[in-house]
């Protein structure tokens, strides 16, 4: 089974959001109390991510780990993934020299903390053999200091959950090393010389091993110091170098789905499609909440709430102190329906995008804002409001430059209940339609339903 | 490397379609003629698909074969897939019976030929041995007749293509069974009972055993007759069976990454942005060639073939004969720009409507359409012309129903040259959008660029 969407991680800029979500339950799990043993002490916890790979398979020329989804890196996902975890204290990656700038230019943007650059190597076993060795405190002017358990993930499988590192690390603390494995999705063959089949495997025999994979610190660090070329040129496996040189025998901890490993661009195609369906499961409807319940900004609350019922439909104000909706923009609401009850133009929506602008939640996601008003337009002629609304166009391309989606909404309002409730529907379709698919292609249109 | 998107398969139903499709190189490719020996009898062959699943890795009620990707079942793509390699000439599909009166109504809808069902047995190996048997003759009534090499591929890999099809039967004539394989992603491991590593393999020299696979018939079905209840229960994998009870040991052969079977959810959205892409490959923008070549119509299209530059951009003309277009729509073009130069009515859409509607074209998939108008919109008022424009909403719900999407675009069409520039890139990125997203949310809207 798919896991179910997990809320997107805290902005990691704002010290207010990690605030929140340290109070949350899943933040404050943590490997010793996960245990159950009160009173023992937590590991101290590093992770280490080779990024050095070239993506070959991928059939483009960028490596994989800097395609971008939503016009973000997919490494920013995955390291936006472990800094939600309060107890990893430092995260290191390796990349090749040539992407040195690139990866410092992304940490900057996307506000990522805890991370320290190392030069990759040239294969991957190189390369997290040089961030374990920035965790062993024997290189000069090291801020790092040597953890008690190491966490090894991959640079392109974002959608790793706090629930399965926890599971790895209390594992390795008691096993000495442990990965997450999967089932395998196709049996595997053993092919002779001649590229015929020589045997089969029993597919429920074996497993697909993914990663996060976690070690004693010691015990993978020996290991690495006593490998050979050989292993560091053509392995792919800490497990099973832990087991050569430690003869220890890693827990398997079953894993998620979700753990897949980016690799062909039908991977980037799923990824898009799961990140966009993560952030589209709350939809904050901004109106003046001492307008009557009979309004019909209540009617399309109720349509969108009936229409998505896998969706979470809140509703907020921006007056009388607006403490309401920074409340929601705090848990990450990526999706805002301002529904102009009293106006025609767009004062409410600029206080909104104000809001937005200053709580920095646009940084890690494109936040889609659509801008509603009612009007019987089939019996008034367009004429200068109409023109007003079109200046829609000017505000979204200002806000498009801080990955603000701005679009306008014009549902028709007859006297007719039946024909007021079709065209409600009609609008709660757009609506989905344009947070779904959080294109910015459509910015400033004034759509019409 | 991802291999180059494949053009959408004929349509089935149109005759025509079919005839345009045979004449393409890539039909006329045949098991006896790739292997270089004129005159050599080419083997007759048939493919058995197993449907009986039932999803339960997806997450979702629906078995993943019936799921929809642009409101088409998966299952339909595979037999798209199969049935326009002309040289196979039956498909067999086992179906649960409470699944076969929904398989009829698929077949009927989306004009599937030769194909013929039968029961699926509660598990896969039972599934294709039922597929088997129908082919075997030995059946009452049947009307099949029994192949030299059989074909067998799962429901839910939608991607074969001609050449892998081709190569395994190939290889199967020559060694009596074939198979397609892959490189492994994920290092497979073995566990030991108490859910510890065992020992890992070398990934180098293991396979992915994929589908499609192909056999002498005499082979496989012997096989099957002779194969143990374990075996039908428990077993996975068709070369297994060729290899035990045959004494075959089938060749593998090289597949593409598209091989890869819909196993999750992310699988669904990874085929459907797949699908989305291959019939976004090529625009037709339909415009009076009679027209002065610097008209604006012809800057449209030069932007866009600046800006889309994977993309095919071609010309058509609804007059005088309308046979550029013909046979356009005969080319499987799913994406129409109708420039609208001399008139701000719907008339000439209204033709390349009438023509698609004819076409059957939007049976497999949905065809966007859309109306361009210029107009040099900040000087005049919205008046008349404009809410003519909005009739657009009118001729887009009835085309809805057979599956064209239609929008309409109004492209600023100021005096300066710069500012029209500016509209007309503008307007390339929204037809780029419409075209991208093929979502039916946005019908009907009149776009403004």
């Amino acid at each position: 089974m798919e896991p179910r969407p997990a809320a997107p991680g805290p902005c990691p800029g704002d010290s207010r959001v990690a605030a929140a979500a340290a109070a949350a339950p899943a933040s404050s799990l943590n490997p010793a109390e996960a245990r159950a043993e009160p009173g023992r002490r937590a590991p101290s916890v590093a992770a280490v991510l080779p990024a050095g790979g070239s993506g070959e398979r991928m059939g483009v020329p960028t490596p994989k780990q800097f395609c971008p989804i939503l016009e973000r890196p997919l490494i920013s996902y995955t390291l936006q993934a472990l800094e939600r975890v309060s107890w990893i204290k430092d995260i290191v990656v390796a990349v090749t020299g040539e992407n040195m700038e690139a990866m410092k230019g992304i940490i900057q943007k996307y506000k990522h903390q805890r991370i320290s650059l190392v030069e990759a190597g040239v294969t991957r076993h190189r390369s997290i053999f040089n961030g374990l060795r920035a965790l062993a405190e024997d290189q000069p002017n090291s801020k790092l200091s040597k953890p008690e358990v190491v966490i090894i993930h991959d640079a392109v499988r974002p959608f790793v959950e706090e629930d399965v590192l926890l599971k790895v690390v209390t594992a390795a603390k008691e096993h000495g090393a442990a990965g997450a494995v999967r089932p395998l999705v196709s049996t595997v063959i053993s092919p002779s010389a001649d590229g015929c089949l020589d045997h089969s495997l029993e597919r429920a025999r074996h497993r697909a091993s993914e990663m996060p994979q976690a070690f004693l610190f010691g015990v993978i660090y020996e290991a690495y110091q006593q490998c050979s070329d050989y292993d560091l040129e053509f392995g792919t496996e800490c497990l099973q170098l832990a087991l050569k040189y430690g003869h220890i025998n890693a827990k398997l901890v079953e894993g998620s789905p979700d753990l897949w490993k980016v690799t062909y661009k039908r991977d980037l195609y799923a990824a898009e499609s799961i990140i966009k369906e993560r952030i589209s499961q709350h939809i904050c409807i901004i109106m003046d909440t001492k307008e009557d319940k009979n309004h019909v900004g209540h009617h399309l609350e109720e349509i969108l709430k009936n229409e998505l019922n896998h969706v979470e439909v809140t509703s907020g104000a921006l007056c009388p102190a607006g403490r309401d909706l920074k409340q929601i923009i705090l848990e990450q609401c990526y999706n805002y329906v301002c529904v102009n009850v009293l106006s025609s133009d767009f004062e409410e929506t600029q206080r909104l995008l104000n809001m937005l602008e200053e709580s920095n939640l646009s940084i890690l996601y494109p936040v889609v804002v659509i801008s509603v008003y009612f009007l019987d337009y089939k019996s008034v002629h367009f004429d200068q409001k109409m023109e007003n609304l079109m200046q829609i166009r000017e505000y979204a391309k200002e806000v498009r430059k801080r990955n603000i989606l701005l679009c306008g909404l014009l549902i028709y309002y007859p006297q007719d209940e039946q024909k007021l409730q079709a065209s409600l529907r009609e609008g709660a379709a757009i609506i989905t339609t344009l947070i779904k698919e959080r294109n910015s292609g459509l910015v400033g249109q004034l759509l019409i339903a």
